[in-house]
C-alpha cells in the first residue's frame, strides 16, 4: 500500500496556516513556519494558486485562501448527510425553543458548526456554519467530549483556555462534568465561553448508536438557565426529543 | 522557476469532481473520470482523507468532501475584502429595498456568492452563499460580463444554456445586453433564470477602478419589474448607490 504524497500533506498544512490568525501570509513567513525551503512553498504556492486554493494579494505579494475552497466548503455541507437528516428537525428545534439551534460534529478536536438556525425573532445575527468552537466550553462540545473518544482524546493532549470565569479547566473538573452527562444525557454550560451566554445540547447517534454530532440550542443565559443558573428543563426536553428524530433518522435504532 | 507539482493538481481535480453531482465516487469512478492509473488515484485519496479533506463511507468505501474544507471555505470568506467591506451596505440594501441582496465575483467562468443578505421579512429563505450561478442568465453575472474580460472569455468558451424561455443564449442577444449594461452602468434580468424571479445588479470596483465583483437585489418579479418587465427605478437607484458606496471604500476613488 503506497504511503501518503508528501506534496499534498504540505499543501495541506499551509491552507491549514493560512486560515488562521490575519489570513496573509508571504512566502518566507510560509516556509519558516513550515519548516519547508523556500523554493519548495513557492512551488506548492503557485500551484495553489494555478488550482484557485490561494490567492495572492497584487499589492504585498503575500498569499491567503481562494475562492475555490468556499464552493468546495459549501459542497461538503450539501452532502453532509447528519446536517441534511437534521435541517427539518434543527428548524422545529428553532420554532418550539424560540432560540437559535446549532448542529456540531468533531474535527481537529473541535466542534465544527455544520448547521446554524437563527434564533426566531428579528435580532441581528451571524451566520457561525463552518466556525470551530472550543470542545470544554460549549454544551455540544461537552457532549462529544462524553461521548466520542476521539474527542476526549483530543482534550487530553492540549490545554483547555479558560474563556470566562466560569469555563472548566481541570482535568478534575472535566471529568466529574463529562460523568454527569453521561448520566443524564446532555449537556449545558453557562456563562463557561462568554458571559451573558448558555447552550443546552444532546447527543445525535448515527448508524449503529455511534455519536456523530450534537445538537444545541444556544441564547441569553437569562432564558435558557432562569433559575440560579439550572438549565430549563422543557428547553432540555425539547433539545433531547430532536436529538433522538434526527438519530432515528440516521438509522441509530434504539439505543 | 519550478512547475507546477502534479500530485497537488490532481489532488485538486478530486476534490473538483467530488464537489459535483451526487457527491460520493469510488476509487474505480475517480480514476476514470481524470484518466489516472487507479493506485495513484488511491495513494491520493488516502493522503486527501489524511488530511480531513475527503472522507470515506464506511458502509459503501464510496468517497466524499471532508469537514475540513468547509472550516477552510468559511476562513476564505473571513478574509476575503469584498465581502467585508460590503456586509453593512448590503445589510442596509436590504433594508432600503425591501429585498434579498446578494453579492458575487467571478470564479471558474461563472458568479461565485461570497455574500447573502435574507429579504427583511420571516419567510423561509435558504444561503446561497458558495453557490456557482450562470454568468449569463443572473444580474451579477451580466455585470460581469459586461466589466470583466475574463468573464466574457469564458462565456465565449462555453454554450449559454437556456434555462427559461427568456433566458439569452445566442452571441448576438448577450453581445447587445453587454453594450446596453456598459452603457447603463447597471444590468437587469427578469426570469431569466427561474420563472417568476427576478435580479438587478450593478458593479463593484476596487483600487483603480476594475471591477471586482458587483451587487444585487433579488426577488419575486412582480416587485423588482413592477411595469412590463421593466426594473423599478429605484430599486436600481438604491443598488448603484450601493455599489458605489462599497466601491469607495475599497478604494475605486473616482471612475
Amino acid at each position: 500500500m503506497p504511503g501518503p504524497v508528501q506534496s499534498i500533506e504540505r499543501a495541506a498544512a499551509i491552507l491549514r496556516l493560512l486560515a488562521r490568525g490575519s489570513g496573509r501570509l508571504g512566502v518566507g513567513e510560509i516556509a519558516t513556519s513550515l519548516g519547508l525551503a523556500k523554493g519548495t512553498t513557492h512551488g506548492i504556492l503557485r500551484t495553489l494558486q494555478g488550482v484557485g486554493f490561494v490567492e495572492q494579494d497584487k499589492a504585498s505579494g503575500k498569499y491567503q485562501l481562494g475562492a475555490t475552497l468556499l464552493h468546495l466548503g459549501t459542497s461538503y455541507l450539501d452532502i453532509n448527510e447528519l446536517r441534511s437528516r437534521a435541517i427539518n428537525w434543527a428548524d422545529a428545534l428553532a420554532a418550539r425553543s424560540g432560540e437559535a439551534v446549532m448542529i456540531g460534529t468533531l474535527l481537529d478536536g473541535k466542534v465544527l458548526i455544520v448547521h446554524h438556525v437563527f434564533r426566531p425573532d428579528d435580532s441581528l445575527q451571524a451566520l457561525v456554519v463552518g466556525a470551530l468552537q472550543p470542545l470544554h466550553a460549549t454544551a455540544l462540545g461537552k457532549v462529544l467530549l462524553a461521548y466520542d473518544t476521539q474527542a476526549a482524546a483530543a482534550l487530553r493532549e492540549s490545554v483547555p483556555e479558560q474563556l470566562t470565569r466560569r469555563t472548566l479547566v481541570t482535568p478534575a473538573a472535566l471529568n466529574r462534568e463529562i460523568a454527569r452527562i453521561r448520566e443524564q444525557g446532555w449537556a449545558a454550560e453557562a456563562e463557561e465561553s462568554t458571559l451573558g451566554h448558555a447552550s443546552i445540547a444532546a447527543p445525535i447517534r448515527g448508524y449503529g448508536g455511534l455519536v456523530v454530532g450534537a445538537i444545541s440550542v444556544a441564547g441569553a443565559v437569562d432564558r435558557l438557565c432562569p433559575s440560579g443558573g439550572h438549565p430549563d428543563p422543557a428547553l432540555v426536553e425539547f433539545v433531547q426529543n430532536a436529538a433522538q428524530m434526527i438519530s432515528r433518522d440516521l438509522g441509530a435504532g434504539r439505543w
